[in-house]
């Protein structure tokens, strides 16, 4: 068996149509790129249509090298031009655009050919919106989304079908949420947020006091605060504050279903892959990077600029700039011996037998 | 970089308005606690608005002291009074509320300041409900909210924007479903549960045989069924049985983004922290607590009041009162010491290393 | 405390009326199945009504035997008879079926007595569909449902209440998509493809470049194809491509609360089990089980028939039909042992520290 990809659908179907085009000067010229090896017919005539893996690019479509992965693949890509970093000594047979950063370039390329789409002001007509919201003129408001009381929702922002938002949240300016978010009473999002499908935010918190004879529930009257330029992924949860206020800060980015318990602060820039869960009252700092189905436990604080490796376990302070892995977490420097010598535990175990057989106590 | 908190948020502002106040002596006999270092004056004049952390508290709020973490706050708190157990020795300057449970104490104040609403049979003009559905008078239904034939709620229910409830649903009194919960066909709910948003109950479990040349999926015709005082996280699944009933028992407590397989049981009382996933026809028993992340096999059977450390993987049966840890799990004890010692494999190498070399067998 | 089961409802009423009947000559030729042990007039007259565990199956129902476990359930259970494999030795007080493959025989009998519901063209009048989607014309909709412009949907196929397909989206034909489901815009669905409630299919993948002070979205604009037969469970989440395409095989059976990646590709067939997470551009083979909680880094390839055991982390390419274990990953069997000598950390290092004493370096 091998996967069977059946052949009545391209694989590269563009989302929506690509109403931009460049020549290759103009390209290069967007991503303060240098032309190399490129006849002069080619910069200029040859319009470029969008950007595409070294694999797939057409000829009239650019490509990068980002990843060394990928280095292989520049012999046979068909591309019209091939970014790649100023000290890559790498010999392409294409025409190339020197850049600092090929990953970055790929990006300010893709976002011109698929800019973002704007808000126009269509509320669907089956759209639910209370009449004490405050909605600036061009928010789009999608099919059976539901727009709660005292709402107030900045310009430029879309709204995606089917979404709920509670009363009395506030959302900024130039916000997206996909289809089906969910923002409960409240809440407060930043300008440029972005939420995926599913997301949640505001759920309560997970607090209850043992009676004696039942699990109380503590109101969690908190709130949840998104700070500008902050995207929350599919079906990730961050729950309302207990008493105070959960905050995820500036510039954050959160990937599909992560769980952000009750009071957790996260600092600027700090980035978390996938199924991450982080246990209340926990303080992150800013700029940190962890992998995905790491756990936090509660009540501890992560210094800034921490890195974790996937699947990492943290039950104590973490001093910042670290790069950690293993769960309890250790220095990934010495996680990797540890986990390699972890194998060698059958031989270290026959040794201590025969020691033991040789030289008992 | 450290962490940005925009200014234009207050970073406590209450959920909701609160209606209540109390003096601080009705505060006090309110938890069954004990004033000290009150002056006369301060019990009776003093009107209490809610409670809140030592940090936040103002001089009009109570707070408390129910982890050591936040002992030093004590010193430099503004509450009008705090909440201490009654052996605690620690020389508060405020008036102080001495109570057996400070948690739970503040839980009560809580609930007292933030009373749960009531339903007033409030049914959005957006909401669909079957001409068969069941609903006592004051049963509220939430705007986009769809209530599906033969179901049937219990009064003093509150039933969320955008959910839906399957076909011949059964729910109890004084239930409240949070916007987006799903409900599948045939599934119960007894009184007082609460679902979170995005949580689905009913979802088909995962059965299948193989056919040799395809996965011939296994109806699942079972149920899910909730008892009473279940609370349900955001986005956590319970599949519902394959033959007999999934069943979470009386007073479970389910955080965010767990997953719940088919015909597992879990006893009363046992609380699950986030992103634990418990597999097929596993039982869980009554009193038990399972720290995030835990995975269970299936076909298993966990004992009453077993505890997990959170990333638990726990293989096979697990006897009652138990208290384990690691994946494998072993006793928590155990996986304490083995932790620690993982870090040592490097020198043990070492020293395994250098034997060999002197004698060599 | 002990698991309390309220009296109130039955523990196994089947989820709809069962309208089938079959006399027990016609189940055991249903599944191939010889009789054995049944007197003349119980195959002929007893006529079955469904199929039950051991354990509550009554005098109208069969039951099976497929996992040892349930073998003490035999001499108890009511069943009229029981299917058991042609080569067990058990003695059954029943009358027996004797089948090559119980399990795969219950699957064929529980798909008798509760066929798929068939699509009617029932659409609710509270369903929003675009004037420019093509749907056939028995292509049920549920309430409150979206579909938006330009959607196609063949016949046979049913969408629940409240799910959300964004534009230009192609289902196939037979399909059944749960209450709440959401597919984003341009995604592909084969035939028979199952979405259950909650899944997010074609959110954007988590792809940015740093520009030095912010983390600067890449535009998502390849899509997420499903093909013929795939199973997606509730609140799984698949990314659209970044370029090109997330492509999930043929016959894919993917459990509750999974991520799948942009770009990533999975071949036919295989399984995975709840909350297991793959990492972007990594290639999963065909006829792959992953156990619960995997996570799988990115930009690597697993070979055909890879099974993993649950909770097991993987790092780097993986050969087809190898078992692994473990995070790091590594072979089944090392994986046991290895995991077996963990506990002994504490008597290894006891000898080291004796043996520095004893013989000093």
């Amino acid at each position: 068996m091998s996967p069977v990809i059946s052949p009545n659908y391209s694989t590269n179907k563009p989302r929506r149509p690509l109403p931009n085009t460049l020549s290759l000067t103009d390209a290069a010229r967007l991503v303060n790129g240098q032309l190399e090896a490129c006849g002069k017919n080619e910069t200029d005539a040859t319009q470029i249509s969008g950007i595409n893996t070294l694999l797939d690019a057409s000829a009239t479509e650019l490509s990068f090298l980002a990843n060394k992965r990928y280095r292989l693949d520049l012999e046979s890509t068909q591309a019209a031009a091939v970014l790649l970093s100023r000290d890559a000594s790498v010999d392409a047979r294409q025409c190339v655009i020197r850049v600092d950063d090929p990953y970055y370039a790929f990006a300010c390329l893709q976002r011109f050919f698929h800019p973002d789409i704007a808000a126009k002001g269509i509320r669907h007509d089956s759209a639910i919106i209370d009449a004490s919201a405050e909605l600036a003129d061009d928010v789009d408001v999608g099919a059976g989304a539901v727009i709660s009381a005292h709402v107030r929702i900045g310009k430029g922002t879309r709204i995606g079908a089917g979404c709920v938002i509670g009363e009395a949240v506030s959302i900024g300016e130039d916000c997206l949420l996909h289809a089906k978010a969910v923002i409960a009473e409240h809440c407060v999002l930043g300008n440029e947020v972005i939420l995926q499908s599913g997301a949640i935010i505001g759920s309560d918190g997970f607090g209850y006091a043992w009676s004696g004879s039942k699990h109380l529930k503590i109101p969690q009257v908190g709130r949840v605060i998104l700070e500008d330029d902050v995207e929350i992924g599919a079906n990730t949860c961050i729950d309302r504050g207990a008493i105070g206020d959960t905050v995820i800060g500036h510039g954050v980015k959160l990937d599909n279903q992560i769980q952000i318990a009750h009071n957790v602060r996260i600092g600027a820039f700090t980035v978390m892959a996938s199924q991450v869960g982080i246990s209340g009252s926990t303080h992150i700092g800013a700029g940190c990077q962890f992998g995905g189905q790491t756990g936090i436990a509660g009540h501890i604080t992560v210094g800034d600029g921490v890195k974790l490796a996937g699947k990492s376990g943290v039950l104590s302070d973490l001093a910042a700039g670290g790069i950690y892995a293993g769960a309890p977490a250790m220095p990934h420097r010495l996680w990797l011996k540890v986990s390699a010598l972890t194998t060698k535990l059958p031989e270290l175990w026959k040794a201590h037998r025969n020691n033991k057989i040789h030289k008992p106590e």
